[in-house]
Order: structure tokens, then sequence, then C-alpha cells
């Protein structure tokens, strides 16, 4: 494994080389380039090319060990992106060529979680989005008919015909109004406000539908996301399952890597910390560590104190902090958790401070 | 019944086929187009009227035994796509004939349930969109009055008259920009960027009004049609209204073709689901079908451990889904389909696994 | 009263009038208008503003009685509508006199209560949309002055100054793009898609702010509004305070002219009706009227079975409806009340049927 | 303190000076302007570097005795605003040394609450924005790649390279619509609909993404100041934890100056008040004065009548305000509360009236 670390490479750095190849192959496009630059860009092109052929094959021997099915679509795009540029290179021997490697627009889709958050809100949200783009095409070939009809005669090397008068209804519908086409006459200009009006109500639906449904697909995969760390801290186990769904709604999860300072002595605390994974350091005159499960930073939650000491992160630290309004809404539903907290935070008074 | 089968043509279909008569239309106004497109469009044109006349006359059929009311509208959209056409074959002998067509575009209207949707979102906001709509008649009138003053003497061909202002200010305040006039002057600068950002803010309280609208009456929609699927699971009549409501919110209705792949082995599972009708198989070593009434998939939910076979659909099946997460709310307000649930679970365990 | 109903005039009536007098001081702007169409338009306003006179004169009658200050807006508005355009007859002689009537702008602002509804919305949301106005502010100074250093150079005509730059910023940061100045240089166009997203970002903000503090308010006055409605309704009095919020959220006033048809026989009844005033007629065979305080339509949603009747308006009726989902809702909370609708369905069962 | 005020200045106040500076620097880069002019517009920089000058002394000396790291990015801003000026002046020779005052973009930071609001909101979302971002980018380059390969022929001058076609991409996925760019042939302004559309769509997740998130922290953030001021009324300290979670929610802080008339006699009112601190006049026959820890207007939302008395502020009061709505809540969920509100009312009655 360590010898082919590419399938490895972290979302962000596969992002950043994709990034770098396609700003090659727009740069490639340029016509008065000279040769030299030319061949640099080719030359990474080929680098690029080089790394995700490596990473294909380690993503196919990886994969053989797993189910194929789940990785499908990631074995897919691995395969593309070293394919296409290949034919293109053996088959076409024009100066697009690198036209070809655009295929690696695909490679930020197979890390994504948000690609797939996307796709289900989509598939969520089909029925209205269908709905609305059919009234987004009403609108579009009514607006063209009235403006073929009201504008032929005035400008009839530009509302022509029905298509010619529907490049203009699309430009004014979507508010962007490049200007290359506008309507001459009285009603004309009646007619294409009341289309920039309407243009901004299918907007407004549009956006409504989508922030709405992205909402509810985000809410719902945080739930699940927090709902598998929660079942990590031993304190959240005693717990029914009533509490538990209220507890997995006010925490929020958070990863820090090792040396983060995550709170510091002084500072006015609005939220407590549950350590999931890794560990902590407190820096109290005898400096205390915490591990796993245990929790921190309450103190400032039940007193209003500020923080009584620096707390920072000894490894990566897989969190969940939870704000003084949910710790009051908490201490409502399940009260037996805020009374454990609040003896622990008694008993840290008498014993060394903690944050 | 099977000899028309017009007007059961499916809403897509129908769809497609006004859609493939609107571009006929929308081509048959190219000027300098040959005589043999121009017969070829206008026969296509005269074949998507005569499957209108069938659709029309089964309507009038079938409908005779039900409320004429209820499907008036449908009928006066056949009449009138049946109709028009005709009178404007009859009576207007221009190049124009074909453009009376454009009537189909009332023929995705009848089918759709969005425009009904649309309608309802429309009536219940009625109230707020015409106040939003008369605060952007004010700024608009507003706008061509300050701008008439100020601009009138630097471009009086562009601003002569309040009319003239109207049309920069209804392209600037909807933010459209087509540039065909601009104002000149430093104050009627200052001006078009305040105006562009009162534009900014109606369009944001419209976005508003609708997005909200619109996410009330689908969450309104969504209840009653679930409501109905819940009647016909056994297992959810036991529950007194209190639960059914709660079980009513967190159940999802989808339908799926005969065939499709529901859940598959391996995968990890965030949903179980419930049949409503249809029947599903599940590929276990002897497999077995379950019909209307039965649910699967509930072990992923209790033990998170993945998907145990394979669940297909034998029929068209018509599923209520419930996630994770509900069913974690569900197990706190009604313990008892909880429990249910979860003894089914365990007996499967021990009989042949299910998904 | 009934000789001087001027200041009875509904909204709706009032704005028309405004609307026509502010149509006519615009079309008075065209330059080159016969003199007869001039005259016309001029009676017109003098018209409208003898209109204006008797309406303020009763307003002043009508309004000594009650207390001075609750309309002292409305007053203003009047006496601003009469003296303007007097003032600016008698001191301008210049033909700018008509655009004085612009005051009339005013008029539409007296009655409406969404005008009052929005300026609330501002008040409590004052403090985030300054605080987006002024990122607006500060991303438009910084926008400017990018610009201005990275074009000067090459267009000096045109982003010469920062004041010149503003310009091209206000009208890319809103999106609305006249393309009367656009970067040339490729760092300009780099800076140009930044300031689009960024203006996208803001107007999203806005838009959230907007949207969310007019919906909160919306709420909290449907509430006060129906809380008024249910009191006069004596199956509700009966309800301790806290059953009496939940029927005061889940109910929905609305009000019908005489004549109406409420709900039609065979429909498929998704809500139940509440008569707060006026009296509606039942169709049954031997006809019925229900008066102030009675409900009907409550079958529908017990039985799930159509309309048994149709009902119709006798007087204005004012109703507040209990849609299917919320009378499930509140069966669950208050089952006192909804046994009682229960209960009079049953006995209605036996009686001659109700819709 | 009293003989350095400059740090103390509010915020408003500093956002003026800041405002008045950079418009002097705006207007300073215009080419043709009388050197008189630009004297004064010079000296006027100048007083505002002293007065920043004397405001950084001010900030090290008072921040010396509390902790530095809370103030930094404030001493940071201050330090700035002082110093890149003066190096300005002190190695750049040319008329550009003005430009370097714009560095006082920053001052507005120092202060604002929204700024530090906006920045949790964009952390908190980064997730989620980098991933509409990176969708951005996608079809960005899609578009521009699409247009490229369509347009290339067509016009080499426009669309002769990726780069070149990507000005284009931009300007029309964000609805700008510049129209120095437009596709001629067909496919590409079918190409162009498509990307407004897509660009609509982005626009509408960005939307909803900074919409919600902004008002989820608003919530919370409102929560803990609210909850601060709660701690004052001696009247909620009664309360357990979870009915003051119920208060604080129904609360709305308010700050008016000294003067102010809060409620007027013979106004309908829809909220009663609480003193957190300062004191306010009853005006009744024999005034009388309320303070910290009293309320009042209670009897508006009991009885439903006018209000009793105008009440005005003596001093500046900190008030929660409590709506109607939020009475009637809060008479569910913590009857206690409510009762003693509904006592005292009683008293007042039969004692000099309160408003």
């Amino acid at each position: 494994m360590s010898a082919l670390p590419f399938s490895k490479l972290s979302a962000p750095l596969n992002a950043l080389i994709a990034a770098i190849g396609l700003m090659a192959v727009a740069a490639l496009t340029i016509p008065d380039m000279a040769g030299r630059t030319r061949l640099t860009l080719e030359v990474l092109l080929a680098g690029i090319w080089v790394v995700y052929c490596l990473q294909l094959i380690e993503t196919l021997i990886t994969q053989r060990t797993r189910g194929v099915r789940d990785r499908m679509p990631a074995i897919a795009v691995d395969v593309l992106a070293v394919l296409v540029p290949l034919a293109a290179f053996l088959l076409d021997g024009t100066r697009d060529q690198s036209l070809y490697c655009a295929i690696w627009l695909l490679k930020p889709l197979r890390d994504s979680t948000f690609f797939r958050l996307m796709g289900r809100v989509l598939t969520n949200e089909a029925r209205n989005l269908i709905g609305v783009t059919s009234v987004f095409g009403i609108v579009l070939f009514g607006a063209a008919l009235a403006a073929y009809i009201i504008e032929r005669d005035v400008q009839p090397d530009k509302f022509g015909s029905i298509p010619q008068a529907m490049w203009w209804a699309v430009v004014t519908l979507s508010t962007t109004g490049y200007g290359d086409v506008t309507p001459q006459s009285f009603i004309g200009r009646v007619l294409a406000g009341l289309i920039m009006m309407c243009g901004i109500g299918i907007f407004a639906l549009w956006a409504g539908i989508l922030a709405t449904g992205f909402y509810e697909e985000v809410r719902r995969q945080d739930f699940v996301r927090t709902w598998q760390l929660v079942a990590a801290v031993p304190l959240f186990q005693r717990l029914g399952s009533a509490a538990l769904v209220e507890i997995v709604r006010a925490l929020r999860p958070r990863v820090v890597p090792a040396g983060t300072v995550i709170c510091r002595k002084g500072e006015t605390g609005d939220r407590m910390f549950f350590i999931v994974e890794g560990r902590v350091s407190v820096a109290t005159p005898n400096p205390v560590e915490l591990g796993s499960g245990s929790f921190f930073g309450e103190m400032a939650l039940i007193t209003g104190e500020p923080r009584s000491a620096t707390v920072s992160a000894v490894t990566e630290v897989s969190l969940l902090s939870l704000y003084s309004v949910d710790f009051q809404m908490l201490s409502k539903s399940s009260p037996e958790i805020a009374d454990i907290i609040r003896k622990t935070a008694l008993e840290r008074r008498g014993a060394p401070p903690k944050a």
C-alpha cells in the first residue's frame, strides 16, 4: 500500500491535480503560444496522465478485496480519465488532442460526498423541479410567440421567426439581458417587463425548492453521521432512545488536527466538548490528558465563567460540541445526563481545574 | 376502451406530443424554408391535430359516466386544442395559420398535478404577492420619475418622457440590464445603483413568499397522499390517531416499476420499507416473496449491519420508506410499533435472513 | 356618511384611481402630444384632485370622533395629495406642473396593511440588513479600487477614477451587467468573475434575511387575526388556553362573498369549516341554513366520503377552515373538541345529511 | 479615559469616519481636479489619520489591562490603519499615496458583531459552500469548453481559446450578461440557455445554504443574548430551567433611549414589557416610576383592552418584550408565571391603573 499511494490522495489534492490539468488544457487552446510553453504544458498533461494511470492500477488492486459494485462509479471515472486521453492521442492527430483531457472534469466527482448529496436532493425533488422547468418552458414559448407577433414587422432581422424570438425570450426570462436583441415597440417593452417579472418568480420557486430540499437532506445526513459518533461516547449509552434522539440533534460533530487549540483560557465559552476519538491536553499547572469518551469545557456552560484552562489537541481529535442553548434544552428533556455533567463539573472544581 | 387509448396517454407522452407540435409551429415561422420541409411540418401538425381529435372524442365518451364538473378544465383544454386550429384553417388564409396551434401550450396543464399545486400556492399567497407587486410598481414609477427628471436634458432621446424612462427602470429593477439605455450623469448612476439594490430586495421578498408558500402546500399534499397509503398497511391500523399522525409525517411514499432492485446485499442501509401494494422478492438461498402489508430492510436500522439480502420488485410496487432518523423518533413516540418491528427482525434472524 | 362616501372608497378602488392618475402624469411627459389629448389628461388629473379633496374633507370630519394619532399617517397622505398639486399649480408655471401629482404614489400606502407589515419586517431585521448592506458597501469599494488599479491604464476613459470604476462595480455586483463598461485585461476579468460570485452571495443573504423575517411576521399577524375570530365561535370557548393556542395555529381564516359555493356535493373534501359570521345554506332535500358558530363539512374529514351536499353562502361569510391534517393533530392534542365534532357528525348522519 | 475618548467612538461614528475617508480617497483619483480641492481632501485624510493614531494609542493603553488575545483583531486593524498610510507617505512618492488609505475599509470590521456572525456562518457552512462553488467551477469549465468548440470557427476573436470562452461563460452563468460576447450559432444559443438555467440553480443553492446557515446562527446568538438579560429579571428566577428555555425563546430584547414613548394610551397593545435595566414613567393621574425587574403593558394582553396609560423611558431602558401569541404559549407551558402576571394585572386594576 505504501508503495502505491495514489489512490489515497486526499480529495483536495486530487481536486488540485485535476484543476491544474484543466488549466493546462485551457491554456493550450490559446492560439499564438510559443512552442516551448506549449511543450511544457503538454509534458504537464502527460505527467498527470501517468499519475492517473498509477491511481487507476492501485484502485483496481485495492478494490479487488472489496465489493466492486459500491466503488463502481469511482472505477469508471478512473478508467475514463486514463482511456479517453489515450484514445485521443492515438486516433486524433489534430491540435484538439489535449481537449480530451477535459474528461478530468469528472475526477472531483469521484471522492466528493457533496455530489452524492446533490444527486439525492435532485432525485427527491425531481417531480417539483420538472414542474417548474415545464412552467419555464411554457412561459418561454409563450413569450417567444408573443414577441414574434409583436416585433416581426419592426425588426424582421431579430424577431423574424419564433426560434429567433426564443433567443431573446430566454435571455430576458433568466434576467441575463445581453442587450443584443431588445424590443422596440411599446407593447413589446411591456411584454418584456412582464417576462422579467415571471423570470424572477420562476427563479424564486427554483430557489425555494432547491434550498428546502437541500436543507432537509443535510439535516438527515448530519443526524446519521452524529448518531454513529454518539454511539462511541459511553456517557450517552445510558440514555433511552428518546433522549438519544434529542442529544443527537443537539450535538455538532467536528474534527480538529493535532496541535489545534480547542479552547483558550480566559475566553468566554458558549459550548462544551465530548471527545469521540483522540486525546486532548488540558494546560493546568500539572497538565492533564483526556481521552476518548471524556468531556471538557462544561464549567463555562454551568457557571458562565470564562474558560479556566487552555485545551489543545494532542492527536487528531474527533469532537462533538454542545452549545449553551442546546445544553439548556437537554437539561429539560434528559435531566439525568445534565446531572452527570454538573456533578463532574463540581468534582473538577475541587480537583485541578479544567477548561 | 382499448380501441380508443388516446385519453389514456400518460402525462409525459402527452407533454412530448405537445412539445413536438410546438416545435413544428416554431419551425414553420422560419422565413426561408424549403417548400418540402414546410409540407412535412404541416403534415406533422395535421397528424397531431387528428390525435387530439380522437383524444377529445374519447374524453367526451368516458366523461359521460363521471361528473362533468370535476373534469371541466380537461375537457375545455381538449375542445380548444381541436377547435382553435380548425377555425384558423377555415378562416385565416395567411401563413399565420399554423401559429394558432400554439393553443397546444395548454395541453400539459391538462394532466399536471404540479399546475394545480402552483395554483393553490398563488391563491394562498395572493395577498402577499399583490403587496410585493405593488411595491414593485411604486418603486418602478418612482425610479422612472426620478430618472426622467435627472436625465431628460442629458439624453432627451432615451429619457424624454416617463414611459421611456420606465423602460430603463424595469430593465434595471429586474437586474436584467440590457444596456441599451444607461444613465450618464453622476446622480443618475447613483440612482441606478439604489434601484438595483431595491430590485434585489423585491426579488428576495418574492422568492421568500413563493418558496415558503410552496413548501407548506407540498408538505400538506404529501401528508394527505401518505395518509391514504398508510391506511393500506395493517401494521399501522392498530395505532391511535396521535401515533398515526407521527408515522404519516415520517414515511415517504415511492413507486418503483417491476424489476427494480430496491436494496442490494452488502450496502449500508439507512431506511426500511413497507409494501403498500405489489410484491417483492428477497434473494436469500431459498428466495421469499413478500406482499402488500409486509415490511423489509428493518435489520439495517436496528443493528446497523449492511443489508443481508438483495430485494427486488416482482410487480410494480408502491412503497413507504422510513429513514433511520425517523425510526428513532418513532421509537420514542410510539414504542409499540417499534417493538413489533424489532420482534419481527429477531424472528427473521432465526429464520432465513432478509434484507 | 352616505353623502360623503369618498373616505370609504375600498383600498382596491383607491389604488385604481391613483394608478390612473399616475398613468396620466406619465403620459403628460410625452413631448409631441396633441393639445387635445393633453387637455383631456389634465382634466382627468383635475377630476382626481377633486375626489381627493372630498376624501380629505371627509377623513377630517370622521376622524374628529376618533383618536387622531392612530390615523395620523392617513391624514398626512390625504393632505399632501391635495396640497402638493395645488401648490405646484399656483407656484410652478412650467409644463412640469403635472409631475407634482406623482405625490399620489403615496396614496396606496394609506390603506394597505401590507406596507405596515413590510415596515415591521424592516424594523425587526434592521440590524442584519444594515450589516449586509455594509458588506455590500465594502465589497463595492474594494471592487472599484481593484478595478481602478487594474484597468486605469487600459481604459482611462472608463476606469479613470474610483467613482467611475464604482459604476462598473455596482452594475457587476448586482449582476445587472449593462455592458457599457467591461474589463479588458485578463486580471480584470478574473476580478469581475469573483465580484459576480460575491454579488450572488450578498443577494442570497439579503433574500434569506427578508424571507425569514417576512415569514415570521406573517405568522405572528395571522395568529393575532385568527385568535380574534376564534373567540367568536362558542365551540372553542370551552377550551383551555393551551388547546386554544393549538387550534388557532391550525385554523385558516377566509372571507367569501354572498352566493359563493363553499363546497360542492360529490367533491372529495380535505377540510371542514366553522362559521364566524354570516349564514350558509346546505342544499339537502329540505335545505337547512346554518348561522354564526356552526360548523359543516366535518363528515368528509371523519369518513373520507365525498361531500354529501352543496353548501353556499347566503350572506358574506367569515369562515375558519380546518384541514384534514390539522384535524388529526387536533384530535391528538385536544380530544374533547374532536369528540364534539365527531358526535355532531353522527347526529347529522341520522338527521337530514349535511355536506 | 475621558481625555482619550477615541477608542470609545461608537461603531456608527467609526463607520462614518471611515466612509468619509474612503470617499476622499475615491475623490482624489479623479484626474482633472483643482489643486485646492485636492489639498482640502488630503488635509481631511491627514485629520482622519491623526484620529486613528489617537484611537490606536488609547486602544493599546486600555488593552494592557485586559487579555490582549481577545482584542487581537481590533488592535491589528488599528495598527494597520495607522502604519499603511504612513508607509505609503514615506515610501511612495507618486499620486497613488492616498490609495493606501483604502486600508480603512477594514475599520468597520473592528467593532461589528455582524462580521463575526458572518464569519461563523461561513465557517459552519464551509463544506457546503465549497461544494457548490466547485459545482460552479465544473459547470463553468464545461460551458467554456463547449462554447469554444461550438463558436471558435464562427467568432475566432471572441471564442478563440478556452480562457476567452470562460469570460463569456462566467458572465452568462452569473446571469450578468454584459452582452460584449454572445453566441451566434443556433447550438451556441441553446447552450447559453441551458447555462443560464444552471446559473439560476447554482445561485439558488447558494442562497439556500447561506440563508439557512445565517438564520440558525442568528437564532443561536439571540438565545444567548436574551438568556443573559432574563437572568436579570427576578420574576424569571423562580422558574425551572425547562420553563426558562421556553421564556427565553419567547422574549425579544430591545434597547430604547431615554425619552422614548414605549406605549401610548389608547393604542391596541399586542405585547407586554419587562424592564431589564433603567426606569420608565407611567403617565397615570399620579405618575408612577417602574425600575429594573418590573413589568408593564400586561393588561392589554389579558383583557384585549387598549393601553390604559402612556409609558415612556426615563433613562435608557433595556427591555424584553413578550408578544401576545407567545404569552398564550407561555401560559400553556409555565402556568405559574402567567398566573403571577395575571394577579399583578388584577392588583393594578384596583390600584392606580398602569399601561
